[in-house]
């Protein structure tokens, strides 16, 4: 591949849930990319994500104040748009390989930057892969983020240290909650969290409990299937012992059978499926057998949203993997990730690394079953000495009458060079 | 009734569903009354509320450092625990009351604040009532707290601004991640929040949308019955304008035959009452009848509890009632709340009243129609002039190893005086 003398364009794009500090790696590659201007060229954004390369819909990250720019690193969710979009398999569907290609030579693309977890890990192989085989220079570079921290090599995930400290700091105080009202009053909580198939976030609410009797005391994991008996026990003893008892529960949590417990067949009275998530159903579970009076929360996209308790460590480390996307692009690197690599856990401590892309596309990271206690119900120390580290810090975003004050860029449309439409 | 010379007790408790800020008012008594040891001798705080006075389990509050109390002032829900427990009327069980006065006199107690909302502001009032009718030396004083709002003649009640203040901050993040989202997944968001009976809290999401196009673009209030084809019509007419519909539903919607939208005789398979609240119902109702993917999310105690992200002005007007009820009583009065009262919109400035509970018990304080728009789905410029004062400020906890570092008093008991026990 030749190397180009003259400075290239760059194309970033947000892929697939967003997270409290995507923009923060935006931010990364946006400020880096900014200071090789005899490298890098423009930086274009793709408007919802990669659909933005596909259909031509480029946002001129030039158009942006630096103050903007900056502002993104404390600003949630993904600021040119994301998508869920996954592309086919080369040979299912060429064209959307093709396309890519055509537009990035249309804008003189020499740098793709791909912000997203597994699936677009996948996509940005191979289009760095098709980049070779057809000899267009493009250096394709992944930037991690997922708050599933299920990607493999790097230590952690850009944006799942952010959940899982809002998952911990919720589950605290709703424990303190519930312990003051338990006398009289609500004596279950469960709180919903989110990670369909593996049971990192659910597992950060165990850091809220730092000694015996404190909330969470119970975590219920995708990765032990739900045993009812044992579970109810669990939590008429904790009532008993200490007056309350707080349920961290993960959406993906499944019976023996294998099937989701939110989606085990109950229907309302029109015949739709549940619509409460399994936050309801574990808790009604306890009201139905046990008869305490229970309350239930279902954290949703606050959890992952909630930039207004960021994690200080998550923020720095989603800043730093865009900045080295960058940094690697320009040292000539091609189809790689940068990683978070952990050098120690007390004091806390770790670097950049870097991986090829062909160690990450699709290889899920699950959560180590000695991360969970025998009994399925926490986490062990082993498992708490990996998560602590990376709820450490508050980053708080700078507020406006009483309200953060996050960023909306004005996303200035890249002017169309192709005459053909490509529908996606 | 004769002044006592010397030092007499106080007895503190707290009632109801407890707030971010009931242990800052907790705090500003303790703190207060501590200043005044040749008028104030112990601070007892009733053991969940006032069935510890019933039971006579007192905790004594003198053994905790000062520290600790100070630390009562970032620590959210009930310190001592709170009570749902409603004395009944005199007449029907006057026992209760015999036993109040019973308690207070083996303990000496000269002073009973009681922290909570309307219900307890009445048993105060009536406890007030019967110990001067048999001539006992009692100042009763009530410190208003509920996220409520409800209490009439105070302009704000203590707790309500932090839980202001996360649900603006909450549907403002879960706002931008939707917006990011929603070109290829979620359309529709609906945030579930606390108010039954008036729409305060829904009211409050409101603020986070400065202009057109902010989320949330629909809120549901109790107060006005749920139109099922003018909710949908704007929904999607938001969703064609702005890519997307934040929607905040109080948990007190009803349809215009006065019913629980969240209970309208929906069951699940087993016949169980619908499992979920109002949130996944009209989240469920947009997905039939327009298409729309949605997400849903249920704040529950979280809301209440959310200490970490409490509105300054409230965590100071909570700390600052609880410290008016000990001046209150140290200057004689009796029967009496401390109010927050309004001097100025901007800049905000506030200070401390003072009300007869007589005006107070009973009353409830209504979301005036005025504050909620001609459509009935946001809030006019009146209601936001009236809600944005009291989110104002931040008033972070300290952290320890990323999460906040809330107190757990040693809460140890008094020695009981009464040969009796009471069976509540």
């Amino acid at each position: 591949m030749k190397q180009p003398t003259g400075p290239r364009n760059a194309f970033y794009a947000q892929s697939g849930g967003v997270t409290a500090v995507i923009n923060a790696s935006a931010c990364g590659v946006i400020e880096a990319a900014r200071k090789h201007p005899r490298k890098i060229g423009k930086v274009y954004a793709g408007r919802n994500g990669i659909l933005g390369a596909l259909t031509e819909e480029l946002i001129d990250t030039g158009k942006e104040s630096s103050t903007d720019i900056r502002a993104l690193r404390h600003t949630p969710a993904g600021a040119f748009g994301s998508a869920r979009y996954k592309l086919k398999k080369y040979e299912d569907n060429p064209a959307q390989y093709e396309r890519l290609l055509e537009v990035f030579k249309a804008h003189d693309i020499g740098y793709f930057f791909y912000n997203g977890g597994g699936d677009s890990a996948d996509t940005c192989f191979k289009v760095s892969l098709l980049a070779e085989k057809v000899g267009y220079p493009l250096q394709a570079i992944h930037v991690p983020k997922t708050v599933d921290n299920d990607l493999p090599i790097t230590d952690c995930c850009p944006g799942f240290g952010s959940v899982a400290k809002y998952v911990a700091v919720s589950i605290r105080e709703a424990g303190f909650d519930v312990a003051s009202m338990a006398r009289t009053s609500t004596k279950v909580f469960v709180l919903e969290v989110m990670g369909r198939h593996a049971g990192w976030i659910a597992a950060a609410g165990g850091l809220a409990s730092q000694k015996t009797g404190d909330a969470p005391h119970i975590i219920l994991f995708p990765e032990i299937a739900f045993d009812e008996a044992a579970f109810l026990a669990r939590t008429e003893e904790c009532v008993k012992k200490y007056g309350y008892c707080a349920v961290v529960v993960s959406e993906g949590v499944r019976n023996k059978d294998g099937k989701f417990l939110a989606d085990a067949g109950t229907r309302d009275a029109f015949g739709h499926a549940q619509l409460g998530g399994v936050g309801p159903v574990v808790a009604q579970l306890v009201k139905d057998k046990l008869g305490y009076k229970y309350h239930w929360a279902v954290a949703d996209y606050l959890q992952r949203a909630a930039r207004h308790i960021a994690s200080k460590v998550d923020v720095e480390q989603a800043y730093a993997v865009g900045k080295a996307a960058v940094e690697f692009a320009l040292k000539g690197h091609n189809s790689v990730m940068p990683t978070i690599v952990r050098t120690s856990n007390r004091p806390y401590r770790w670097k950049i690394g870097m991986t090829g892309l062909d160690e990450v596309a699709n290889v899920e990271k699950m959560l180590p079953r000695d991360y969970i206690t025998p009994d399925g119900f926490h986490i062990t120390a082993k498992g708490r000495r990996y998560l602590a580290p990376l709820i450490q810090g508050e980053d708080y975003p700078p507020y406006e009458g009483g309200l953060p004050k996050y960023v909306v860029l004005k996303n200035k449309p890249v002017k169309k060079k192709l005459k053909n439409a490509f529908v996606v």
